[in-house]
This record gives C-alpha cells, structure tokens and sequence, in this order.
C-alpha cells in the first residue's frame, strides 16, 4: 500500500516573484509526490507550500528546496508581521495514508539529519517529533526570533535536536516536525457586527469552554463586507464539521443572524467531509452511498454545509488517488 | 445584604428511616436557614441533605448534626454500594449570593475547627478550600474508604487538615469544602436503544471532546422505558442548558430519536434557567422581562426545554427569596 503524507514547508520570502520561484522549483514535477499549492502573503512576507504524496521522494527535493532559500535569504534583512526564526521556518510532516506517526517521525529525523549536516543549519524537533516538553509548541521554539536566536542557542535546554548549538548566520534555524491533520474552516455571517462573531466564537471554542478541538475568534471581512467565525478544527473525528456548523447556526438564531456559508482554508481530508455529509444524510432519512465520488462529496457538501468555493483540489485525497 | 450558602452534607446511613430522622433532626426549623430536602438511597445506604440559607447559623446546627452521626453510624458495620470514609462523609458549601469564595472557605474551616476539637474527627479540607493538591478530588481523598484510613493517615502527605493523624474507629474521617454549584441534567430520549445514549453523551461530554464542563454517560429509565442522556453540568454559564439541549436534539435527529422531555435532578440556580430562556426568547424575536417570576420560569422551562416534573423547590432561590 501506497504511504501517502503531507508535508507543509513554510519560509520566509512572500514578496519577490523571482525568488520564491526559485527556491520552490526543486520541488516541481517530482517523481512520488505532488506540489498542490504555494501561496505566498506580501504582509507576513511568508510561502506556505503543500506537498502530497511518498515521504521518501519527498526528502532530496526538500533538500534542495533548503538549498534554495539558503542562498536567496538573508534573515538579517528579511521583515514581515510574521514571527520566524529561519529562512525556511517550519517544515510540519502529516500522516494522511499508510503512515504513523513514528514513520513520520523517522521522515523528520531522515530530512533533519541531513539538512544539518550539509547546510549547518540547527534545527529543532517540534510537535508528535519533539524530544523535549519545551518544543512541542512552535511559539516557545520560536520565541525570540532570528535575532534572539544566537542568544538563545547558548542555553543548554535549546541545545538544538540536529546540528550544533551556532545559528546559521543568514538562515537561522529550522523546525521540523510531526502534526495531526488539522481543517481551517469558517463560517459566514450575514451581519458586519464583529461583537457577533466574537459571541458566536465563544459558544464553540475551547478556551470559552466550547468543543475541545476548536480553536476560534471572529474575523471581519472587508471584500466581501460581513464577518465569519474563522476556526481550526485540531481533531475532526471528535469535533466533526456538521457539529461546529449546526451549532453556529443554532447560536445565531439568538443574534437574528444566518449564517449564509461556509469554507475551507487549504486542504481538507475527505473523510472530514464525508463524516459530516453522513450526518445530514441520516437526519433527513437517506442511506448516504458507501464511497462518494470527489464531485459527489463537492456537490452535497455544497448543499449541506453551504461550502463555497469548494472545489477537488481541496480534498487531500485529490491529489494521490486514481479517482473516487 | 443576605449571604446565602448551599450546605449539601452526606451521611452514612440510607436504610434505618428512624435512625436518619435522628441525624437529621438538628437541621430541621432552624433560625436563618432552610432544610430543603434529605434524600436516602437504600443501595448507596447513604442520605444527601440539602440546606440553604445564611452560612454563620448553620454552624451549631452542623455540630449538633455531626454528634448524632457519631452516636448513630458505627462505620465497622456500615455496608452499602457507595464509597465512604466517615459517618458523615462529606461536607460541601456551595457560595449562592453574597458570598465569595474566600467566605466560604472560611466556613469550612470554621466547621472543621470545632469538630475536629469537640469529637476528636480527621477533617480533610477539599475542593477549592483544598490546601493540597491531592485534595482537590474528593474520590482521591477517599480512595482506601473506612476501612483503609487508618493505615493512609500514616502517610505525612495525608496529614488531616484538622484533628490528629488518628481515625476515629467508629467515625472515620470527614472531607469538608467548598465547591461551585453544578446541575444535575438528564435528556429524555424516546428510545430504550442505550447504545443511542451513549453516542449521543460522547458528542457532549468533555472526555470525548464535546463541552469543557460537561460530564455526560447513558441511563436507562427501567421503571420509564426509555434511555437518557445523564450528566452534571459544571459551569451553566460557560455550557448553557440550552446548548445542550439543542446539541442533542440535533445529534439525535440522525439516529431518528425524539428528544421528549429533559429534568432537573435536585436544585439549580434561577440565573441557570433564567438565561437559557433567554435564548429562547430571543430566537423568537421576543423580549424576556428582566425579571420571571418563579411562576413563570416554570411555565417557559417547561415550555421550552420540556423540563418534566419541575416545580418552584427546585429553584435554589425559591427558599431564601421573599418572593420573584
């Protein structure tokens, strides 16, 4: 069986065309695996890449992609509103099919070793791949910054898990790491009232008390001029979409709100959708088919959950399977 | 104004309705609070008294409690379904208005002092008047019961917070403390299918993922014939009974089960059901009076929220509240 996993290479270049050209090109029509997607954000100055498919063919081409950002970043000029420590930031591995987590893991300790050693880069194991309590979270590797980095290097617990304890001195440092499949999803308001939202936001996210596997705030969005409950969904299974979405719908009843649709940021798993089609499918008495085909799942998942701008290539499986 | 404190004590005995009379009899027509209600569980062999009111009369009337516990309840020879440390086992206050925290805690203590002293009982303070932190969790007090206490209070780290490291060898020991109020809630569902009720308790209780403050399992009703999703809700604030009730009456729909009715079991705050009506109201597009009166909140409680067998008593403020 296929091993299928994501992986999410985030540095730190979201202006210059030519440069972010270049130094996603090492990872362009390769053999094992897929370049879904590339988006760059001129604020952070900050490109997010999707690649999906085998680990193993992914580990050269990453190689160089490093290679790349190592000669066309310089970090001691490099601004943005986004907090970074390196020219490439974070490198998260996702397991999607035929893949554990420790397989995973070894994928990020194979690339890491590698990186290392050849560019002399340090880097940290962050995440399911962390050695320490303290690297779990990427904000408390990352506190400090480029800047802070050198400093923070001399301390024995930031001694880094690959490479030495010398910062690259244009590159920086590196985490790689391991993370569960999380789902940025957002649901639409036909109000600019960003206090409704906000309300709205508390009723489901954790930290309010809400679903466990949420995280949420509001958001006001100025093209499109109304504001949406913008989330992560960390653990799908247990806080399933549907379940998020009827509750917003029934919460807003209160505001003399609707909620008019909802979308997915990035790349979503199929099952994420399916399990939540399945719900809408039963409710309203209907045997819901075994497999749904990819313009199956868009389709019904437009009329249930009002999702727009969804399209196949949202769908992980998309982008490795045959057809479905 | 007023300060009003819940006192929920629990007593060893369930079965000898002559003998709980007895115990009881101290708390019955006291100045300055009421005895709401004692209740007996013949297999828990185990009674649960409520009493409300102004927090510093309660005291001698809690002593006098405590002396009859000791002449009547012999721990040797008490058996029943429930885990128990002492004849009277445990001691909560529950701040109702007026109170803070710290008042609270300071009655506990109070409490404890005099006990303590005049019967030569081990006092544990727990819950948020725990001065350690294995403590805070009565079961963890608890854990080796009667029979395993005289042993435990060897251990330094189970030094009682009152009294000497000696049980009492027909008393035990007491915990006393201070905790926030909770409700007790059941929703009825028109199926005897418990696997039904336990799908549905996972997608609301916090160890599943569901709502931080929601403790929720299966029930089923032999003398009804129905199951029930049972649960304590611990911050009604934080996880409205409304959200509940229509969480599950959503998830329900797709195993094509009915909500039928809901209950209280016990007391519950008038704020609890209070704001729970006003989503309601305003989801209907109707303003809520500032104030219901007891009447009232019944009538659209039951409305609403299909709460069965509800009556003014079960309303916290109803025994201390001139009128509302």
């Amino acid at each position: 069986m296929k091993k299928i996993v994501q992986c999410v290479p985030n540095f730190s270049e979201g202006i210059r065309k030519n440069i972010i050209e270049k130094i996603v090109e090492p990872l362009k029509n390769k053999e094992g695996f897929k370049l879904v997607s590339y988006e760059s954000d001129q604020d952070y100055n900050r490109t997010v890449v999707t690649i999906i498919g085998d680990p193993e063919s992914m580990i050269l081409p990453l190689v160089n992609f490093f290679e790349q950002a190592l000669i066309h970043i310089d970090m001691n000029h490099q601004k943005g509103q986004h907090p970074r420590m390196g020219a490439v930031d974070v490198v998260p591995f996702i397991p999607i099919e035929n893949m554990t987590k420790e397989e995973c893991i070894e994928i990020a300790k194979k690339l890491s070793a590698q990186i290392s050693k050849k560019f002399s880069i340090p880097i940290f194991l962050y995440a399911q791949a962390a050695t320490q309590k303290n690297r779990v979270l990427l904000p408390s590797i990352r506190k400090g910054e480029f800047e802070g980095m050198e400093e923070k290097l001399k301390n024995e617990i930031w001694k880094p898990d690959f490479g030495t304890s010398n910062i690259h001195k244009t590159f920086g440092v590196t985490a790689v790491g391991v993370r569960d499949p999380l789902i940025a999803y957002n649901i639409d308001l036909d109000t600019d009232d960003i206090e409704v939202a906000k309300k709205l936001a508390k009723t489901i996210r954790k930290s309010s008390g809400g679903f466990q596997y949420v995280q949420a705030g509001p958001a006001y969005l100025k093209d499109r001029g109304h504001v949406q409950v913008t989330m992560n969904i960390l653990d799908y299974k247990k806080n399933p979409i549907y379940r998020i979405y009827e509750t917003i719908k029934m919460e807003s009843l209160r505001y003399d709100v609707k909620v008019t649709s909802s979308e997915i940021v990035g790349l979503c798993p199929y099952n994420a959708i399916y399990s939540s089609l399945k719900y809408y499918f039963s409710s309203n008495f209907l045997n819901i088919p075994k497999n749904l085909s990819f313009n199956d799942i868009i389709e019904q998942a437009k009329k249930y959950l009002n999702l727009r701008d969804f399209e196949k290539n949202k769908i992980i499986e998309y982008h490795f399977k045959e057809k479905l």
